[in-house]
């Protein structure tokens, strides 16, 4: 445990630099973060303050429809507490807006949701001098479990190289309180999503396949074994990966 | 002249392809670009028309307050000439609605349109299976001059190993009307708006700086003498490049 401690405390340290740097080499001036109430954008905010000091940083708090009240009241506790500036700003009318200008559609509209939160983050960034701090986990990159240019598109991903499982320990390292580390992921694209019922996998079962399959580059046979769990279960898993490396590679441009 | 219009009937060739490759190897039944009535956007629906056919291209003419009407006008003429199925959408209500709950700032406003586009683009993409084609030219996205995560944004970049230059000839040879090719460049983000206003070069001048910069590896010295013109406005040009690659590159993640 103390030893799990210590390696929270490097992580921490390391991402605090990256950070740090990062704004150093840019001209800019701070760091926007959208905050949901979940445990992703609690933990890249709570590290940005504590690599630039809260006065340099932003955090903007957009529900829309299916965003809980609960979100909202812990996304402004956490701001308050870290002595951020922050700004509630209910996304729904513009949602709406563009409902109105095209078909309606549940899942599109979802990723629109998505869409429009960066769209926000960029332009409070533009204003600002600052840049956009994404939110992304290692599973959730993945997997391609985010919006393409949505929730996936941000200046810096601090926490990018870090699993669910990963972060949900940091966060108590960094102590954010356990309203937001206890409670069960979801993007809230639609009205009682979750996201282990969307993947139909837990975390904890997912994250140790990808990495046998990712970073140990290991095949799903040797992963199914080593975990003792079906293969036709791993084979899910990386299906998952394979088709969502389009979400993670550089656009592809014709070469002439 | 003959050699040239040889060259143009292979770049042709070779963006038809990779359209039809990209489609085949993803699962996508069609690709959806955005008409500006500007000359990227027009030479990118032709090559797609004529790698895959009219029926599997749908135009989204999107215009907002700084649109001349003619731009609209252009487009809607293009799109039944080549007998797409095309939407034109007012993307002013969008965009004045998300002003109305952030702060009002010119520059930023454009930019948000751009995103505003891209955002319903990915929307119709998903509700038809779809992917998004982007129209970014080599010269723009080597100055940076482009909106990241708006127009910078697509599945595909068919022509973005083209100058603009290049581009101009190519719409030339696929007979893009001459309204359109001679029209000048613009982003038309705000009222006014003049692409080689705002980068301070012609696409003439800036072309072959670019060229022997990048493709050619070139020095600033050299590539001053070479063309003679002042040192000074080819580092202005490296400069651009040099500011905006962060626009081009992954965004950068921690590492652990």
């Amino acid at each position: 445990l103390a030893r799990k401690a210590k390696e929270l405390a490097r992580i921490s340290r390391k991402i605090e630099r990256f950070i740090t740097k990062y704004l150093s080499t840019s001209s800019a001036k701070g760091v926007v973060v959208g905050l949901s109430g979940g445990l992703d954008s609690s933990v890249v905010m709570k590290l940005a303050v504590n690599a630039l000091g809260p006065e340099k940083v932003l955090g903007l708090i957009m529900p829309a429809h299916p965003t809980p009240e609960q979100d909202v009241r812990d996304a402004v506790e956490l701001a308050k507490s870290n002595g951020i500036e922050y700004k509630v700003i209910d996304i729904s009318p513009i949602v709406d807006m563009y409902i109105q200008k095209i078909p309606e559609n549940v899942r599109a509209a979802g990723n629109l949701a998505a869409r429009v939160r960066m769209n926000i983050l960029y332009y409070y960034a533009a204003l600002n001098d600052y840049i956009v701090a994404g939110t992304s986990d290692k599973s959730e990159r993945l997997i391609g479990f985010f919006t393409k240019f949505g929730d996936g598109a941000a200046d810096i991903l601090p926490i990018a190289e870090l699993y669910k499982t990963e972060v949900r320990e940091l966060a108590s390292y960094l102590r954010i309180p356990a309203a937001i580390t206890e409670k069960k992921s979801s993007p809230r694209l639609w009205t009682g999503h979750l996201a282990e019922e969307e993947i139909g996998f837990s975390y904890d079962d997912l994250d140790p396949m990808l990495q046998l399959l990712v970073d140990k580059k290991k095949s799903e046979k040797i992963v199914a074994e080593k975990l003792g769990v079906p293969l036709s279960e791993v084979k899910k898993a990386k299906n998952m990966i394979d088709r969502s490396a389009h979400k993670r590679k550089a656009t592809p441009m014709a070469e002439l």
